[in-house]
């Protein structure tokens, strides 16, 4: 492996849903085996969501998404990424099987996440940002409209700003001790990208991470979107999404953010567009007014493919980070501020 | 652990199907991990038999319950074990859900029984009579009358005497070579109680697992069921037994047969009438004539649970054999016919 920079074994903890943390997951494991990922408990959608609704069980499919992507098991990965595509099974995913089917056998979904993570030979450690059972909600108070679920939100094509609306997670959850104490630990915590409203804003809402995230020594980087999301975050600038995230977390917490200022090719622009979504504009005069360091960078990746078979699909993003390019401007930043 | 004649590393061969060698292996664990169970493969019923149907899978009921019974990490024996209760996946084992999913991410059974020894970090290998695709057909040529699948000729009340029935499998399968090697190279052969025409018929039926039996220059021993089976195998005596598996096994190969003569207390009789099953009679006379050495012994064990949820609910006994008993007098008889 090419270490420009050798190897760091910063203690780093990641605040994200599946996709984004997947993505920075994969890639950060090869740079330090101390990892925490912190992730969102609020997804009820596809599979997820069948076997909250039917089995009484927390949502495995984000902390799935976490633990296959630290795993260094290849044909375990493989197991626990499986989607059964027909039958009775058709859509679920094996790793949302074993998780569930773990959580009933330990008694609780902290030890179903432990035994998971020893079956998968796991590097660093997967924490459910709550271990409560929460279905968000999103509330603009001004015009009496609530909407209920992650999946209807996801799916939702906003008719009101978003970010007059209030996030919450009912019942309002405590959150879990370890997840504050990675933050509070760590030597730098990355917000991963995802969906503002269906990602990081069920995580950062939890009482107490913003605290956490405002008390850690820390560094706090926000890795920003690639593109805005149709419906939801339409015209959405750079500054616009750290300004939410903020929001989320209850005051100003972010020391960096990261950002995309490549262009992409005119292909990849029109599978873009074939989503619906549209690169994150930059506002440099307001990125330079910031309390945070904005650092810019060529961050496009490729796409990801989509699964053929996902049951009740949820409308998920193919648009991935160059993580590589982006974990490498992370940790050059952390090592340049660590050396002051 | 109680160890009275010492820890003994004799390689055994186990034949049987899931629950006969279950029992069997749990205790033969405790005092050799040199252990190879061959599996009969031909079960199509209840969970298994739904994801043969829906999904092609080859049968991995029989295979789980003996992967669990060699396994030492308590939390992943009752991960495979558990049985889901309610919802889509009501009934179904969560081991061959495991199995299936594995069979289709590896590409092959063998793999797939291969990598879920490494997930169960078993003592001992669990080897399929036959990786091709077979189903059960017990035919009464004399009568032209044919039933064909494992479960309808473990549910049905024979009409006619099944010893004057053909055994076979259809189509005609390979045996597993690994399957011969193994009672090649063992020192002791053990076949497992077990339903004669559904888990050992189906195993020894199978071209050239029986002319192993009679090359191995292991020991060869039977264990003979404590009951009789309703509607089957009534009034079959111990010697009865053996000449059905010498017969599906094409000619002599028993060297032992180890038989129950205990006799159950009151209450224990009772259950065993509930389940139309009676204490299999050992007739002195025939067993001092047979070619084998009969080992009688008290044999009974308790009872076990029942699960609640079984989908498609095939009869499965609950009557079971006081293994240590049983193994002890194997390898105390093992023992003294190696020092002579």
């Amino acid at each position: 492996m090419d270490e420009p920079f050798g190897k760091v074994e910063v203690k780093i903890a990641l605040i994200g849903g599946g996709t984004g943390s997947f993505t920075m997951l994969s890639e950060l494991k090869n740079y330090t085996s101390r990892i925490a990922a912190i992730v969102n408990m609020a997804d009820d959608g596809g599979s997820t969501g069948v076997l909250r609704d039917e089995l009484g069980a927390l949502p495995p499919g984000d902390v799935r998404q976490c633990l296959v992507a630290l795993s260094d098991s290849p044909k375990i990965r493989d197991l626990f990424s499986y989607r059964f595509e027909e039958g009775t099974f058709g859509g679920h995913s094996f790793g949302n099987i074993l998780l569930t089917a773990l959580e009933k056998t330990t008694g609780n979904f902290t030890e179903a996440v432990e035994t998971a993570s020893e079956i998968l030979r796991i590097n660093g450690v997967v924490i459910p940002g709550t271990l409560d059972d929460v279905r968000l909600r999103m509330e603009w108070p001004e015009v009496s409209l609530v909407l209920n679920g992650e999946r209807v939100i996801d799916a939702d094509y906003f008719k009101h700003d978003p970010r007059r609306a209030t996030l919450s997670l009912a019942p309002n959850p405590a959150p879990n001790p370890t997840a504050i104490a990675a933050i509070e630990q760590a030597d730098l915590v990355i917000i991963a990208p995802g969906d503002l409203y269906t990602s990081l804003g069920p995580l950062l809402v939890i009482d107490g991470i913003g605290d956490a995230l405002r008390r850690t020594n820390a560094s706090v980087a926000y890795v920003c979107n690639l593109v805005t999301k149709e419906g939801q975050t339409a015209g959405f600038t750079v500054s616009d999404h750290a300004d939410e995230i903020e929001r989320f977390a209850g005051g100003k917490c972010l020391d960096y953010v990261i950002y995309n200022e490549e262009r992409p090719t005119a292909a990849v622009a029109e599978r873009y567009k074939a989503e619906g979504a549209y690169l994150v504009e930059y506002d440099e005069a307001a990125l330079s007014r910031a309390h945070y360091t904005a650092i810019g960078g060529h961050f496009i990746g490729g796409m990801a493919e989509g699964h053929a078979a996902d049951i009740l699909p949820v409308t998920r993003s193919l648009i991935r980070h160059d993580a590589e390019q982006v974990v490498k401007t992370l940790l050059d930043e952390y090592g340049r501020s660590r050396k002051i």
